[in-house]
């Protein structure tokens, strides 16, 4: 299907990372492939992490080797150092994304060093990525951080504008972390940082919707000019180094609103609220969303 | 508190009726003593209606008097006919909301008349009303009917000229009765509504959250410059009357939102919280929102 703004799912990533319960490999895959079944196109199946950290990613090299074997499908991983990124190239990865915080707090807990040494890290990796690698950079915290609170826009500027210098066909992925960012914050950091770094590729936006808030701000980061959505069936997901953050936007919600503006995410809704119900069910999972139980009634 | 937006308080009304079990009216007179004390100064306390359609409400002569005994409350009960209208100035009533839809089918299944008889009905009400009576006009289905799907932008200004031309001096609320309303539309017919009847007194709008797009749209009102909204402690709501509407947009919700974005809504959300969370506890209660889980931890 054709679209005009494109989702990326994340429930294979951000989703299952807090699930306790061991979701086996071949359930992963099964959900990849329903996923993809929807007509989304992108999906970021998992991330390259600290077993002991993550334990629930710790088959993501299974899975980019399942993703690999699913047509049409651009599937992206997570990595949090050059290191893992390595790991990932090794495993097959095609699309890599990136992450690092805009807070210091936050890159301390989530990756237990400075934000400085994470542009590093990412520069490093950089020098060592085959040519035709996708990238994109996940900057988490970019408006909110559960320990240093609300982030200023110019900070944050001035790292967008680093981290382009580095390479900037990439894609730049501002993540509300917290789901604190509200509707006028997201509209004026993208503006701010189109405007500051106009060389990037792509610019990509990663709503929680933990007060409610996830397709308001969605919806700002459309007003100026966002067209790629992360979003989670079932509306998992949640930080484990982020107290209190809990599900991404869900994707059921974010393809209801848009195509009820006539805006076309080339993913099919009806095939999609079967899977984000089993996404929402699964032992563990805290689900999130309202567009599911609206349409399959009140028990889903 | 001084605020820049209103909030229209409407759980004793909207997020009541749908409740089978009998809410005690001196529970009731407790849950309207606890959102004034949070400072809201508007709230809809009930409704003059059938009382074997909506047999919840049916104590809504006694809450008149309880509200009028609550300082600086500036209560409002729905009425849904003129004949209504005279029950509730005998019963003490200040503050009447006349209600009928845009949609003949809505109309209809709510009301058992047309639009046009209702609009006949308004104008005889408006007779026979002492002079110093508050008024407010809400508009049904403005944007989505349950049964009718989207509702053309076209004849609900008509409708909404013709009501304005009866007595201008009146507040107008649009209500999202199904919640399908996009922010899209939303600033689309408010910025229509205003140029159509530019006299109207002020304007309001009604969110319900029932797929999640109660605070984009609430937002989305917001830049239009609209600044009253109705809300509903815990996430409650849905009209008997309009299959799979639930709740109305939290409170807790607008609240957040709007005081994140620096904007006063004269509401202490620390007071409003386990508000709400009684409300949302209430035996037989579908409860919504997301702030309240998020502030008082996922049990609330």
């Amino acid at each position: 299907m054709s679209r005009v703004i494109e989702i990326v799912e994340v429930t294979p990533r951000d989703g299952f990372q807090p699930i306790g319960p061991w979701i086996p490999t071949e359930v992963k895959v099964d959900f990849l492939r329903r996923l993809a079944a929807t007509g989304l196109r992108r999906i970021e199946i998992g991330s390259f992490v600290s077993a002991s950290a993550i334990p629930q990613l710790r088959d993501t090299a299974a899975l980019v080797e399942a993703a690999a074997a699913l047509p049409g499908l651009r599937p992206q991983v997570l990595v949090p150092t050059a290191r893992r990124a390595e790991e990932a190239v090794a495993a097959g990865a095609r699309f890599l994304v990136y992450v690092l915080s805009a807070s210091e707090a936050h890159n301390q807990s989530n990756l237990r060093r400075s934000v400085a040494q994470s542009v590093e890290d990412y520069a490093r990796m950089l020098d060592a990525l085959p040519a035709d690698m996708e990238l994109r950079i996940n900057l988490a915290t970019a408006f909110d951080c559960p320990f240093d609170g609300r982030i200023a826009v110019e900070p944050v500027l001035a790292l967008i504008t680093r981290l382009a210098a580095l390479r900037p066909d990439v894609e730049i992925c501002l993540c509300d972390t917290t789901g604190r960012a509200t509707p006028d914050h997201v509209a004026e950091l993208f503006a701010a940082a189109m405007a500051a770094a106009p060389g990037v590729a792509a610019w990509a936006y990663h709503a929680h919707d933990t007060y409610g808030m996830g397709l308001a701000t969605t919806h700002a980061a459309y007003r100026e000019g966002i067209r790629i959505f992360d979003a989670a069936a079932g509306g998992l997901g949640g930080c484990p180094f982020a107290p209190g953050a809990t599900g991404n936007v869900a994707t059921e919600d974010v393809v209801w609103m848009f195509e009820r503006m006539g805006i076309a995410t080339g993913v099919a809704l009806d095939a999609l609220l079967p899977v984000a119900r089993d996404a929402a069910a699964l032992p563990g999972a805290a689900a999130g969303g309202r567009a599911r139980a609206a349409l399959l009634g009140c028990s889903a």
